[in-house]
């Protein structure tokens, strides 16, 4: 068995939520199964200087137009969220708690937590919401806020953050496979081609 | 007849080389021609913030490595220049200059620069590479040497550079259909379905 594919992304990110609906079969296709590992890109934004996108004359307006247009072209239900980008501490948090205890059904969370706030606009910046999409996918909700607040599981988002960091992650969607780095949905042809070749 | 695609581009972005490798025929297989625009990068980046690929910590090891892999990819030659990124103000100027003294042959000059740069490692910065570049691709040493230094083609350089950026254009490649904004070589294949379906 070939190892797994690490698929690197913030919750906030339109092009991370775009991927984590195709990443799957992808992989699948190759005989190969995915490492979900949201990450913060505040933090990583720290390191490179960058800025949220729609705080960016020019690119910020052609950002939200990309948005609507690449998701359509995907084929993903879509709309840019009432707020965003937004503080996604909370559902990495929630994320990592929920893989500890239910590996597969933490994969469930992700998806679902993606499209609670670019299908659905809800607002998973907030506790309450992630508890919400967190019962919905089958998680205890008190079980989930426990986790949330839980000291081992902050020590392991930080620890989770710094580590992709540390592999030259810097943004959303971020994919590594057997140590190549690809960066963004627009990658998917790349990362198919180099799944069938194991490179070129 | 539909309206001409909108190729803007820098000659010293990589990605702007390798779309002016596949533009043309993209274009032409959907009826369409391409007006070629060469900009500056640096007059939009002094708008957007934004820096060369390779001084921005992450990124710039990523772009690095993305650049060789994507040309690869592409079936383009490639190597990245011993210089990069480097001043393209000649190589703008002598290309409108070319532009307006016959339309076809600068096209072929706008091709000749990017592979003088980016497969044969050439200084385009230097007007006297640029001069050389533009004689092997047919055009009178003298005139173009005189063409770059004219008052005109720098006012005409500068108007387009404004224009480009009025057009929201902040990166390269940047191709405007029907006026539709497309940034970058991984947006091609959404370039593809909206000319053959015209939007979706």
């Amino acid at each position: 068995m070939a190892a797994a594919i690490d698929f690197y992304f913030d919750f906030s990110s339109p092009y991370g939520y775009l991927a984590a609906t195709k990443i799957e079969a992808l992989a699948a296709k190759h005989g190969r199964c995915v490492n979900w590992r949201p990450m913060l890109l505040g933090a990583a934004m720290k390191v490179t200087g960058g800025l949220p996108l729609p705080q960016i004359p020019l690119k910020g307006d052609y950002a939200r137009r990309d948005f609507v247009r690449s998701a359509r072209f995907h084929g993903a239900p879509f709309r840019v969220p009432s707020s965003f980008p937004i503080s996604t501490v909370p559902a990495v948090r929630a994320f990592y708690w929920a893989q500890a205890k239910d590996p597969v059904k933490s994969i469930s969370l992700a998806k679902a937590l993606y499209k609670a706030y670019f299908a659905d606009d809800a607002d998973i910046s907030r506790v309450e919401e992630v508890i919400r999409v967190a019962t919905d996918v089958g998680f205890n909700s008190e079980e989930v806020a426990a986790g949330i607040g839980d000291q081992a599981v902050k020590d392991k988002t930080k620890a989770e953050v710094d580590a992709a960091i540390g592999k030259g992650v810097f943004g959303s969607p971020f994919i590594i496979i057997d140590g190549e780095p690809f960066w963004g949905i627009d990658r998917f042809d790349q990362i198919e081609k180099w799944l069938a070749t194991g490179g070129w």
